[in-house]
């Protein structure tokens, strides 16, 4: 399983995503979820996947020889030389239908669902930063400032905090912690996410790839973020005044 | 959609359900998914169920007709006079079981899951309380000091806050408030689960239903509890220091 998150802010875009990758229990290994493609004052994608890793290392295998032949000027032909995000999360779709025609009917017979889903976003020269996610079927959705953020994978578990705790208008650097926050708690309900976790924080209009880390469980960041939110939630629950059964429809 | 909770402590019991039934988002209503069995001073046992609304009223309703049935002193016939705990779970197990005879066949041609789950617990005389979840095939499971909660229905979104706050230890009213918690955190992430919520705290030894309450929207307790909440999270999330990408694997 996989859980990657994407959180778009007034002051930019935070990436987020475990390495765990798994084919049942007994078979856990780490792959990086998160790429980073840079051309550092012009444009800075960042590409998250999930679902089966075959398909998902096929799509990236087939964009990776469009980039290795694209000449330097040339438009629209390759992930990193398209018009725009949207252009460039269509072309993405267009290799992803590309390994449907080669994979899909072979893994349908087999009872295999053709699973991968991607989270793209960053910022292109001067253009907005925005994230898209792309659905197995090629099609996407961008976020918006009301639907700021953008999940792929195991989501549900690392979902209150940020319907609780995010908005648009949240500052970065909390955002960083509220999307560490929200792969935490899915690492602890689902042992099937794990560290190192990739994270990548984006400032609007930088156009470089500054700010990005990998932690594990010897972090000692991240060993504090845990202990100090265990110790915070119990706390704060216990500041939340006890319910008067007698005024409440007790009896 | 549903969300039924259980929490054993070792000062009782909290059962906690949402009431909403939806066949679509178009076709949404309120039922009841608690049900308390009372007999003061000898067995209290409370039931709550999810899946389809169906299934479930029938697997009741052949319960009621045993308890309506049985005499007095009779022993091991109805929901309500079975040795212990196990034997009650065994019971229903078994009228499930002929829920199914009567229409798993008919459902599975109509494309339609065999899906209804139970959660049973209480306590009979002076044996200890205890907590059941049942499953679709009538088989079941209780909880344990080390795995001291069980869930039914819409349960990844309410888990983390349990994972977190919330163990065998807990006193009773802090496990309201956690119960309480895990419901509504739910409740804000999926919309076919909603209010009014039903909540009832069970102290060991006393087998008296005595602390019930049901709690909706206008209920000005949850309004605390949810802003308590919201402000708590905020401010726990700005208390935690910055990563610093600079020591973190930054470059």
């Amino acid at each position: 399983m996989t859980y990657c998150l994407s959180l778009l802010c007034k002051e930019g875009i935070v990436f987020l995503s475990d390495s765990r990758t798994s084919a049942g229990l007994d078979n856990i290994t780490i792959h990086p979820k998160m790429r980073l493609y840079e051309r550092p004052g012009e444009r800075i994608i960042c590409l998250m996947s999930s679902g089966n890793l075959s398909l998902t290392q096929s799509v990236l295998s087939l964009m990776d020889e469009d980039i290795a032949k694209a000449p330097a000027d040339e438009v629209g032909t390759s992930f990193l030389n398209q018009v725009n995000l949207y252009e460039t999360v269509r072309y993405l779709g267009a290799k992803l239908r590309a390994v449907r025609g080669l994979d899909a009917d072979v893994l349908r017979h087999a009872g295999v669902d053709f699973q991968t889903n991607f989270i793209v976003g960053g910022q292109i020269a001067d253009q907005p930063p925005q994230i898209y996610r792309i659905y197995s079927e090629g099609n996407s959705i961008h976020a918006s400032k009301e639907s700021p953020f953008l999940q792929i994978g195991e989501l549900k578990y690392g979902k209150p905090i940020l319907d609780r705790g995010f908005s648009y208008d949240t500052p970065l650097n909390e955002a960083v912690k509220i999307g560490l926050l929200s792969l935490d708690s899915t690492m602890k309900s689902n042992l099937s996410v794990g560290t190192p976790f990739d994270i990548f924080s984006y400032h609007t209009d930088s156009l470089e790839a500054k700010h990005r880390a990998r932690l594990d469980d010897t972090s000692p960041y991240l060993r504090d973020v845990r202990n100090e939110w265990q110790k915070g939630l119990v706390n704060l629950v216990h500041a939340i005044p006890e319910l008067d059964f007698s005024s409440n429809g007790g009896e």
